[in-house]
């Protein structure tokens, strides 16, 4: 097993509380502006997760008082880290892996959304202050979105001449519907925290000396008393099935998952149920997910 | 012609009032929890309704006080029905009918669902108590829940250590949202009728002895001066174009659809427009679906 | 380049108002129903536009006071167009562009709605009357519906005994949310301005002399300031990305749009943001989409 809290990094703090990891961009002096060392650490990070069976949940916040104000456009030259030499076509994206790919050309926040998508622990942000650029995209591949009151949140892409990244038109319509979110990607706005819940990117307001512990509340809701292989196969069957053109394909998968949960952690579910008392699930995602899951994962 | 009134069940009631098939979850004194004999009562049932004319929509509701308390979970030994000597794969699950599968794996509450999905006719339900765990997903298939202000929906699973079925992770989203979908089922809280609509998950809450009635007018609102044709084309273009990767994939099939309903009850119609007065459209389910049809709903 | 201002049509009248083109459904003592010209103007026409740089966005209205009656059922005869002596099967739709299915079989609203799905421009509907069948469905593959105080929405198909067409269950379900959409084509009412907001069909509500100007400032709102080229890319992102089945398909395609953008426009954008001063872009649609655009359109 993986201890994620001993892992050292440069541009992020993690902290485990009460198996919740808190994690904080942490260059406050720069308003925790995004890096290629920030999409490194955060995707390593996102990945090393799924193997530390002390973390239940994780919370994604900023030091000081903004969450993340976009990428560091302060850097001379390639900001964006891409060779610019290259000229990749649709073809060369086949490969996501290849190194000339995963370096040279792939968005920095894409690999970020990608690794917090197969996560396998609930992630819940707690956006303290303002979160611009790929600091609103980080977002929106989490479950949730707690805002502070200093919160603003800006899809300004469009007004640097680029387009919107962190494979964020996959999310952001699923989050606010199609017409919201071209709205927001059109207009480049910057919205406030209420506007943010108002149209269901938020998902509640908090008073800023509030927001951490609110976070940290709903990922205790979340986890406390459910087995974390049921939790682990039910966040990925959210994401990955709603999609799939037709409702068989997703019943696929959930037969094998309630079959292997129901003689899995699903015993002493049931167990406890009939004896009236709370139950006390083993199962640990570092090791027992069922055998059809990197099938599913990988296909 | 298949006369589903006549069908004679062991788990639910039917009954035909004025072209709407009520079905009546009927084990009141086990609050209706869903047993295998359920499933295959109900699959039986949303299959045969599609070759009955005389049923134009159908209502489902629960007797006594509870809808559905979910799965059965009284039973001795393994409560889900499954084959536990298998050890299932993504592969295996390639056949759906295949025996083995269908009865030692395939989730029950899955193989109501994609019953329903596969109707041809309205279908509502009318909560009137509590629907937790497949009580709740069951609903999600249905095109529309209206509960009384004695219901409850729980989508539990994770308090008892499995995942959610019956394909619901198909469906919930579409329903409710990505961010409330994930809420209902990492809290798998019970949220009263008010929540429930709230949230977009109930249409409408009625009071107890007014709540069938309301299931009924309904169906008749979406049914009345209908054509039959059209409504089980339209019923099945809404769910199945809805998330193709691309909307000429659903113009390939409303082109179709438009042809063929456009010279059948189409022409009735035109006319009736035409001459002011209303439409009698006579195409039967039972025998006038086109031929696109079956390729389509197999491919 | 193309200057679409001057194409001379029957049915529509255009005008170019500072950089947004103005579209009017003009047949105004027919309440603008919809015939086969007018499909294939409206067609021509946002094929078009793609190539005419003075354009930005795209703003549709009715002439008079109707926005679009729907079909033109007046016509004798065939009132859709179609070629009565085929027998399309499924398999027959699999090439569009074969003439005797693009105009014996072919839904003439989904030639439309399709050309608008492909549109490098923003499309705003101003929707200042009646907008029944074709009439509302047309709307559907626009970016924003606003609506005018007049304006009255029916997807009215099941009266006719048809089905709903132009794509529309792709983008209904989309706008409004899956039961929404079943309710408004199940009980095919008519909504007014209003509840069509409420259901957010409708982004806003306007007295019938200020709706032009309102859909004006938002066209511009949507593209001043804004580069072409990633408001093109962005575009087509939003809708194509979203429904992909993994978030991964999205994130190749927006690394490869990140990638040019941020060689192309998005070097004035950086270097204005350094500066403090307005960007001024240059790029061009006509000319300057990157390479791969063409294959990911085309896969």
């Amino acid at each position: 097993m993986i201890r994620t809290v001993d892992a050292e990094y440069e541009t992020i703090a993690v902290e485990l509380r009460d198996g919740v990891l808190i994690v904080t961009l942490n260059r406050p002096e720069s308003l925790n502006a995004f890096t290629i060392t920030t999409a490194d650490e955060l995707e390593h990070l996102f990945r090393a997760v799924n193997d530390d069976d002390d973390v239940n949940a994780v919370v994604v916040t900023g030091s000081g008082r903004a969450f993340c104000a976009g990428m560091d456009l302060t850097t001379d030259g390639n900001v964006f880290g891409l060779d610019e030499t290259l000229e990749p076509t649709l073809h060369d994206m086949g490969d996501l892996q290849d190194p000339v790919i995963a370096r040279g050309v792939r968005d920095t926040g894409g690999r970020v959304t990608l690794a917090v998508f197969d996560c396998l622990k609930p992630v819940i942000a707690a956006v303290n202050g303002p979160a611009v650029g790929i600091g609103a995209t980080l977002t929106l591949s989490m479950d949730a979105r707690l805002a502070s009151t200093a919160a603003r949140f800006g899809f300004v892409f469009g007004r640097l001449g680029i387009t919107p990244e962190a494979a964020s038109t996959w999310f952001l319509t699923r989050i606010v519907g199609l017409d919201t979110a071209l709205d927001l990607v059109y207009s480049a706005d910057i919205l406030g925290a209420a506007d943010a819940a108002d149209i269901g990117l938020v998902r509640s307001v908090h008073s800023p000396d509030e927001l951490l512990d609110a976070a940290l509340a709903l990922a205790h809701r979340f986890t406390r008393g459910r087995s974390r292989v049921a939790t682990a196969l039910t966040r990925q069957m959210m994401y990955r099935n709603a999609l799939l053109d037709h409702p068989a394909e997703a019943h696929r998968i959930d037969s094998l998952a309630m079959f292997y949960t129901s003689i899995g952690d699903g015993r002493e579910g049931v167990q406890a149920f009939r004896e009236k008392r709370k139950p006390e699930f083993e199962g640990r995602v570092s090791t027992d997910l069922p055998d059809f899951y990197t099938d599913w994962i990988e296909r």
